[in-house]
């Protein structure tokens, strides 16, 4: 057979028909959004992008506002009058961050995540910082976001408050179990709720404002009683501001996810994320400040029995009626497709990372169900453990996760603000195509200025977080990045010294064929399964024995009187283990037939497995197979087969 | 070649040299006291006998004085006076079990639990019964031990207080490491604390006594804070005492274990045995009622802050000096080794319920290292749960401790009434050597009474203890005991049904031998590793083919080139994958050349397994051979093997 392509012959080689998933994958890529870069004709318009990638930024007014308020509480309740300053100068911060991932959506029109930016204009360790962020703060958006999700409830249900560290766990194992048994979502699915909450709190943000402005709105009636965190302090200091702000930037969160999904897009996706993007920032912005602005006029306190969200809304709707319900039903229902998104996207950089050999090379397969369930397993428990740890309190979780949201923006920005240096002195040369498609850019300047702003701003706000926050729990993470990057490290340096040991470069003529073949049975009755491994024992070589290990003379007895009838000839070697010992015996009898074989003399195992109709009576079950395995894997030339018997 | 025993040609079957294990395991053996047994050559005498069986029901007088006076402080202080009469009356029912466990003794000479002895005499339930009870109680003897252990500690370190939970879990930690990792303690190892404890107590006690009559002997001073149980009640109620009764009973735990381990004793060993136990209740009795009648004399008050034992060293001593420390030192170290042996008894109950069908077989081999392992880590992790949920407090532990100790001891003693009576009815007819050796003894009657007044005191106190500890925890027993024996019937039933249809009864003449073979060999790469499967592969069958999946077409270009050298004229085909899926296009091929197979032909499918240097790395594999039997584990006919690459 000639092979057209490379005109040789190649009969050898078949290619087999194109594999297409059953109707039930494909529907996942089309149901998880974040997927569907796989499937480019399958893709979305501004008005889903908006509700798809949005829910996590959007989410994030849930708590931003109350997490400059807990901090200023320090400094008692006159100093909550900060909050509105410090949420505008949040805003011009959001500001810059979008325009700069405006600049990277339209160089990386294929998804341009931190790492991604990092990494090609970079290289690799800041990469890796990138991933590892991102990494940490997929596991905290969800441990934050279903904390805050649960304390929303509880602001309506208060008899809930002792019993919210288990309902956040329950909602993490509900949204892992919801991920793990593929019931996948449609654009529309994100839609309803993210568009509901956007209008609900238009709702409340205008009906506050209108009422304010006719000086129709009261302050909170029966506030809860304000908590604060860490010492209390005489004045407002500039710490205690900055400190305020670091919190506050937990708004900003899940702003980079438009960037990472572009592909999702239809075309011209650059131009659609674009304008997605923009759209969400004014959203974003209008929410947050509102918020801001009416938690200050009603005097709304941050507590851990109310949140600032619930206060604001039964003050403004005068009570807690049926308008106040949907807005607390809204908030939570976005707090969780929050937390969902997160799902989708700690398996998406895994299996980038992973295709670069950083993390194991299983995770690539991302469509595979077995592979993708350890992703979301491990997400699931990291972060029931962080809820746990810190017993489902937004404001304690917090400081461990814009550090890393903060760390990316920088690493993505300062990237980008390379590569358009870089763009700059490729004036006049001819224009060249590469993966990153660097070209020059004749606007290169102001766009090199408005990413290093960015990348600067983002950096400051690194900092100030680092240093406000260490003692409140960063120090966790400016532990847990290092060793993250470690860990990469390690797994990339095994693949590569793996890769050069098993390389066939310097391998010279393999060894021929026709090795000897010797086959042993280990045997404890003799039964239907036992007369299936034999059977299959038969077909592999003409040189079988079975071997029964004997700890009852009477069972022995049996086995030897049935062998004559059913061993069909074949060799059976007894031995006798009088202290009752199983394992040992058998391992010794296989190493004295080792140190007799001949070169080029293999050895395989042949044992009878019982395929149980339950899984659960595989534990009534001596795992033979799985013990020898363990104890002779290290010994060349040995191989341990398991030849499974259905039980009828 | 001619069997001499059936004078039979069976030149099929040898029997190969008996396996002896190495040294290793011989000291294992001698080591562990409780499992002499198996190797009768190596017996012990009544002095060390004593040391080695009764760590556990000595050390229980750290803690049964104290559980009398915790019942009795609902009533106040006043009610302490009852302490002695109560001691007196548990001593006169450790009387009747020990005059019935010493009839046991002779009529069992090989060793006669509960579990046995119920069996023998009422058959299976009954003996579940006392299986259930039995393994539980060896779970609770960990728990509780370790508690007063650490209990005694903290009344010397009362800083330690808050860290209990944690000491105790550490504790429980390194005696399962200590009994994993085969550190092996000889006779010796047991004799040096438990005459070290019986000496000091003794010495205390003495001392206290001497001191008492010369009207020397003060109150405790400083006595800690008074712990009660449950509610303060304004008077004495017999429920009262019966429940303070109840709590006392547990001086009474341990005592069975010197009938379940006769044989490991010097030859006449029913008789050794029997003496060894009548001594140790008189050393039990003396302890007790020195420890109950000197803490009545002293006023000493029951409290989790300082143990009664503590309390009375420190005042028979006059203060905290080196006798103090002793006494606190030999006390915690008896409740050590008492919770050690729980960790020899509870693998060995459960290879006799395994051997038996009720428990998973391959308990059954029990000096096999592997699986004894299971059983060690599983007794600790439960200890180690009951310690953390009853916050290491031995009051809250009690109510679960000692009634599967009375339903044992009641099976066991009502099982031998029915051995008498059933002797009593031979009378006259020919002696019968049976395994139990049930014959005519003509002093039936008195036995039968003997052991039936044993029963009928044990099955009272049984039902006291379920009735005035049931709210303080005792019907967790009385669910989990049914649990556990429906666990038991469970595993039978399973067993029963397996060996049913397995058997080889109706089987018929079996399939013929030559059957076809075809071999599968999935590859995602060509290295040293593929070739060494292709070998495996080669020898197997002549029909082989290997499988690529192709994820990415310049990978499977590099594949396909390096096929053309190194496939030596084997069948390559290619699937391509374009969802990057990897198993899912594999399982397909699978099941397509499943679809059109012959009968009678298997199908193979090995696969390369890489060796890693270290364990750890293989979480950086693909454990593709697993993720395919998990898949075709109930498809017959295939059969998946992995063929192991060490990597040099």
């Amino acid at each position: 057979m000639i092979n057209p392509e490379t005109n040789q012959d190649t009969s050898l080689i078949h290619r087999a028909a194109e594999y297409t998933p059953p109707r039930s994958i494909r529907h996942l890529l089309v149901g998880r959004p974040l997927q569907t870069a796989d499937a480019p004709h399958e893709t979305i318009g501004k008005a889903v992008g908006l509700a798809v990638f949005a829910s996590d930024a959007l989410s994030s007014n849930a708590y931003a506002t109350q997490e400059i308020l807990v901090i200023l509480a320090a400094a008692g309740t006159v100093a909550f009058g900060y909050v509105f300053p410090i949420s505008i100068v949040i805003v011009v911060l959001l500001a810059i961050v979008v325009i700069s991932y405006e600049q990277i959506i339209h160089a990386y029109p294929n998804g341009g995540g931190a790492y991604i930016v990092a990494y090609d204009n970079f290289g690799r360790f800041p990469a890796l910082m990138a991933g590892a962020a991102l990494l940490t703060d997929y596991i905290l958006t969800v441990s934050v976001s279903v904390s805050s999700g649960v304390a929303q409830i509880i602001s309506a249900y208060p008899q809930l408050f002792e019993y919210r560290v288990a309902i956040s766990v329950a909602c993490v194992a509900f949204i892992t179990l919801v991920n793990l048994r593929g019931v996948r979502e449609s654009g529309i699915a994100f839609a309803i709720p993210s568009y509901f909450f956007i209008f609900i709190m238009f709702l409340t943000i205008s009906t506050g404002l209108f009422r304010t402005f006719t000086g129709d709105l009261a302050r909170v009636v029966n506030p809860p009683p304000i908590e604060h965190f860490g010492e209390a302090i005489p004045t407002v200091t500039t710490f205690l501001l900055l400190h305020a702000f670091s919190s506050g930037t937990a708004a900003l969160t899940g702003v980079e996810a438009i960037s990472n999904g572009i592909t999702a897009f239809k075309e011209p996706r650059s131009r659609n994320a674009a304008i997605t993007l923009i759209w969400m920032a004014f959203i974003l912005a209008f929410l947050f400040l509102g918020i801001s602005f009416l938690a200050r006029e009603i005097q709304a306190v941050p507590s851990e029995a109310e949140t600032v969200i619930s206060q604001l809304a039964r003050t403004v709707f005068g009570g807690q009626g049926v308008l106040y319900l949907l807005v607390i039903i809204a908030t939570t229902v976005i707090l969780i497709l929050a937390a969902n998104t997160a799902f989708a996207g700690f398996p998406r950089l895994g299996a980038m990372l992973a295709s670069d050999g950083f993390l194991p090379r299983q995770l690539t397969f991302r469509g595979s169900r077995l592979v993708y369930s350890y992703g979301i397993v491990s997400l699931g428990a990291l972060a029931s453990i962080l809820i746990i740890v810190f017993q489902a309190s937004v404001t304690r979780l917090i400081p461990l996760y814009a550090i890393g949201v903060f760390l990316s923006f920088t690493l993505a920005q300062s990237g980008m603000a390379r590569r358009w240096w870089r763009s700059g002195r490729l004036k006049g040369q001819p224009q060249q195509s590469s993966t990153s498609m660097l070209h020059y850019d004749p606007r290169w300047a102001i766009k090199m200025i408005s990413n290093g702003v960015g990348a600067l701003c983002t950096g400051i706000v690194m900092f100030v977080f680092a240093i406000t926050k260490f003692r409140d729990g960063a120090w966790i993470v400016l532990i847990l990045t290092p060793l993250l990057i470690g860990m990469f490290l390690w797994i990339k340096r095994h693949y590569s010294l793996l890769a050069s040991r098993l390389s066939l470069e310097n391998y010279g003529e393999p060894p021929p064929y026709d090795t000897r073949h010797r086959v042993i049975v280990p045997i404890s009755n003799v039964h239907q399964g036992t007369l299936a491994a034999l059977r299959y024992a038969r077909m592999l070589s003409d040189d079988v024995t079975a071997v029964h290990i004997s700890m009852e003379p009477d069972d022995t007895e049996k086995v030897r009187k049935k062998w004559e009838t059913w061993g069909r000839g074949t060799r059976l070697v007894i031995v006798d283990s009088p202290y009752r010992l199983f394992l040992e015996p058998l391992l010794d009898y296989i190493k004295d037939i080792l140190s007799v074989r001949q070169p080029n003399e293999t050895i395989t195992i042949v044992v009878p497995h019982f395929v149980p109709e339950h899984k659960i009576h595989n534990a009534l079950h001596m795992q033979t197979a799985e013990m020898l395995r363990r104890e002779l894997l290290s010994t060349p030339g040995v191989v341990i087969t398991e030849v499974p018997y259905q039980v009828p």
